[in-house]
């Protein structure tokens, strides 16, 4: 708990005072705008640009200045002497990290790259902003020199495992029988019982289809315990036999081999408000491209998410993704396309509750291990008792005092005693009245898993977008056992949108599909409410469900249109259009649907 | 650099203060001793006993008790509703780390275990004192459920790998081609692209001869990359074939696999003065035993390492170890046996002059990761450069303002300009000149590598103790290359120990060692001075080197016997017993030594 967000706020600005007087940045005082360039940074010559960086942003919080520029031109960024801060960043991973441009409380910024590419190297984050009001990051790319997976073409496969050749870019080595990813640097020493080279740890496979740029037709997520690297033994070349006998893929297809760890998403926007990304590119980023938690109003408008020098795969995790978020949520006239998970997911965090101690008291828990330290449940904070095994909500009241036991577990004390419902692994969650999300004239395709998952209260609007995805476009998701997603829409329209051979792969049912995780009293419990989908266009290579609805209170499904296409290979068995279980009030083409 | 020890301090300190006043402990005001039942200790049930501990913590912070006793029984501590605390630690590895017993800004407390067992289960570190002063720990044992270290019985070996049979109390599996060691759990939910589940990650292994108990007849360490977990295939029962074909050692020896990390030391005293341990056993560690650092006047006495439930191991690393620790450190009338690494290394550290800035300013790195954080260059410091090829001193001078730029960098400002003699690669120490060390009727056996590791400035005096270890029972080392652990005494008396059949492994070339990392200048550059070997009683099993002596100004060595005995078998060449390079002023027996 010594790691609170105020506190981290209050010392790290403190500091960065300190040292503004210690070692005072060049540049005119004052000025409304400041360039990088005048703070060291030299484009173009591949030399680390982060100091440089540090006093630019020093300086534009002690001056005031509205616009940092970043005339256009390459910049390097090196972890070596950059700014540390310990970070939990929601559905990503937690650590010490070292921050290129650390934005600490900053109001009121313009940071315009003017079209450069901002390259980093090694084990280093792109942005953090935290506590920051009214920002704008326009007119850059972010890119890694040596990406966090790593690819290779399929050789062959046998029964005794699968041969592959990776491809440049992505150095390796095979040390005793296992094969490490590596930074291409030589091991620092020799090897002792306290090593540790720099490793680009992995832990998953999947293939994808060399030729289409996307993941191969049906092909499942292999997944390993959490290893560094896989038993393998090198061949001839770039050549390495991976001795694992399950694994299956196509000859010449390309499998990818995603990091253990989401360390370093490419932009983190911590309790923020009035963030706008604008013509901004993600070539790459080691974990999601923009992550959002506990921040109000974030637009990002004519951004791209796109793997550059060839590369199979731009994120490896999420394009975009919106924890605990307020306001507005916009996403426009994006790109999102060879992420390794979907374009976005806007949902609530669930907290389970763990030991009741008193009539007002109880010790709630953050449980899965990429929500640790997620911190919302301050004094104040409207939230919603739920039952687990329904996910119904049988109670609001409101955080009275909180006490962090640690980055899992939370003593809170309560406005008003537990009611008598309250059962021990009930879920509890903040309520997010104020927050709206319009997803509209996005291209989606080419990524793993799903388009988009819609998991919010407020207004929600999907338009004129283009889905290519191998899973379900649209997603209604939530659940209190595994992932402790909260979501629920009470307000959801899906219009114009064009459903391109969606569902090609294993992640979903349907093209639109809801899936919220109610085990028990499904006869009642209704999760997701008031649902339109209208004037959309579906084409399908085959009989595949269309929408797929569960527990769902109104939904009306009007003026859509199928085309059928060939663009793959029927599946074995034809699925019926609509699978709708437990809902009511559904309405297909005016037809009351039961 | 958010997390300096003097934030720390001051947030941890008003956290525990305002906890204290919402949640308040239990147990009498102003008592001088406090019983840890009072606060909801239960002993001998198995449940978790540590938010009794952080009750009377507080309690006896608030009420400025005395003492605190553990009534004697069994006390159960797991990681759940532990204090968090972000700490580096020398020579083992940062992070956040829950802890047991958090003992922070602590003044004059007795904790006297009464004959107590400490059980701990998991991912948690028993005692952290940080910034404690005049603190006695007495009369109780840490053991941990599930060591971080796994034991194994050597089956056999062929050109395709090793076939062993993993002892009862290690729980592993084998998943997909990989043999992991873990805690005995299920799986927490299906495996996904972020799954992380209960790992004790394994890179190294060791061959211990089973009968003996200590390490095999010149067994060498068996070092991987940074991988969790080995290639393997499950056999039948518990055996395992592991799939690494250069693995050797003997049908029934024990294989012992290392953890990667040393997260979980035992006993960390940190930035404190005056520390007793009395009568306190440690049974096992992931990591060192006792670490201390930048700490005044450790005493550790009548203490025990040594390993329970007939495992092999104690502590996975070196017993015990201080860092730019000053004032006396006393080691005496200990048990130190089956520890994986030394029984004490009492040394300072080097940070590298990565870059300089201007004349009287420079940046300087702390270069071995497990160093990385260490804060020892605070104005007022008195610092000594010093040539990284030779190891020489060429300048003291004093930091005169230090700005952290990460855990790794800090920019310092000198009171006085860089000399000429300044070389880019070039080292610095903090000045120790207040600290003694006396090691004396210890004994200690059987564990990996060497005895004690002799690095200190001040008076050192080892006696009476009984050294029977596979590598050298006393080392002088200190070097600017890998370790950067700093070194080089200045008197130092070794007088009336038994060596006993020392040497029977790889790690040194005799008894008595010196290995400076002095690269050039060998005619010139003394690194170790003024030491006198009297008295002591050699029991060697073949013609090894008793003194190894390099770059040493000033040693006598008289008055020490020598047996031959049959311990071992002998090995092919003899080896003479003195080996004298590059010294002044020896003399053997009297005799000038050229």
């Amino acid at each position: 708990m010594i790691f609170s967000r105020n506190t981290s706020h209050r010392t790290i600005t403190s500091m960065i005072l300190a040292w503004l007087i210690v070692f005072a940045a060049t540049g005119t005082l004052n000025a409304e705008e400041l360039n990088i360039v005048d703070f060291g940074a030299r484009p173009d010559d591949g030399s680390d640009d982060t100091r440089a960086v540090r006093k630019a942003i020093q300086a534009c919080q002690a001056q005031g200045a509205k616009r940092l520029v970043l005339p256009k031109g390459r910049y390097d960024f090196y972890p070596e002497f950059a700014t540390e801060m310990y970070f939990f960043i929601s559905n990503n991973d937690e650590g010490l990290k070292r921050v290129a441009f650390p934005l600490v409380e900053m109001r009121d910024l313009v940071i315009d790259g003017q079209g450069s590419e901002c390259c980093f190297h090694g084990f280093i984050n792109p942005f953090i902003l935290d506590g920051c009001h009214k920002i704008t990051l326009e007119n850059f790319s972010v890119d890694y020199a040596r990406p966090f997976h790593s690819e290779a073409i399929i050789l062959g496969h046998d029964a005794e495992g699968m041969d592959v050749e990776i491809r440049e870019g992505f150095p390796y080595k095979v040390h005793r029988g296992t094969l490490l990813f590596t930074g291409g640097q030589e091991e620092d020493g020799p090897l002792t019982t306290v090593s540790q080279g720099e490793i680009y740890g992995s832990s998953h496979m999947l293939e994808f289809d060399t030729e289409k740029r996307e993941t191969a037709y049906l092909a499942n997520d292999f997944y390993f315990s959490p290893v560094n690297g896989y038993p393998a033994k090198k061949l001839d070349g770039r050549k390495v036999r991976i001795r694992v006998p399950e694994l299956e893929g196509v000859p010449g297809n390309t499998m990818v081999f995603g990091p253990n760890h989401r360390n370093f998403p490419g932009f983190v926007v911590s309790d923020c408000a009035d963030v706008l990304f604008r013509n901004v590119t993600i070539h790459h980023a080691g974990g999601m491209g923009i992550l959002g938690q506990r921040t109000h109003n974030v637009t990002v408008d004519h951004c791209k998410v796109t793997p550059s020098h060839g590369r199979m795969v731009s994120t490896t995790a999420d394009a975009t993704h919106f924890v605990n978020c307020t306001g507005k949520i916009a996403l426009t006239h994006n790109l999102f396309e060879n992420q390794k998970d979907d374009a976005t997911n806007i949902h609530g965090i669930y907290v389970q509750m763990a030991e009741q101690s008193g009539s007002d008291e109880v010790i709630v828990k953050l449980k899965h291990h990429q929500q640790h330290g997620f911190d919302f449940l301050r004094p104040g904070v409207q939230v919603e008792l739920v039952h687990a095994r329904n996910m119904m909500t049988y109670a609001t009241t409101t955080v009275k005092a909180a006490e962090r036991l640690n980055k899992e577990c939370t003593k809170l004390v309560l406005s008003s005693p537990l009611p008598d419902e309250f059962q021990p692994d009930d879920v509890l969650a903040e309520v997010l009245a104020d927050s709206e999300v319009t997803i509209a004239n996005n291209v989606v395709r080419n990524n793993r898993a799903r388009g988009v998952l819609l998991n919010c209260r407020g207004k929600t609007i999907v338009e004129n977008n283009y889905f290519h995805t191998p899973g379900a476009a649209i997603l209604f998701a939530g659940d209190s056992s595994y992932w402790f997603e909260q979501g629920g829409v009470r307000d959801c329209v899906i219009r114009n949108n064009t459903f391109d051979n969606c569902l090609f792969g294993v992640w979903g049912k349907a093209i639109i599909d809801f899936k919220a995780g109610i085990r028990e009293d499904k006869e009642i419990s209704r999760y997701d409410k008031n649902i339109r989908i209208t004037g959309n266009s579906f084409r399908v290579f085959d009989q595949s469900t269309l929408l797929n609805a569960y527990c769902v209170d109104g939904l009306i499904w009007n003026n859509n249109t199928v085309e059928r296409t060939n663009a793959y290979p029927s599946r074995d068995k034809p699925q019926p259009p609509y699978v709708i279980e437990f809902c009511d009030n559904v309405t297909i083409d005016g037809k009351a649907y039961q």
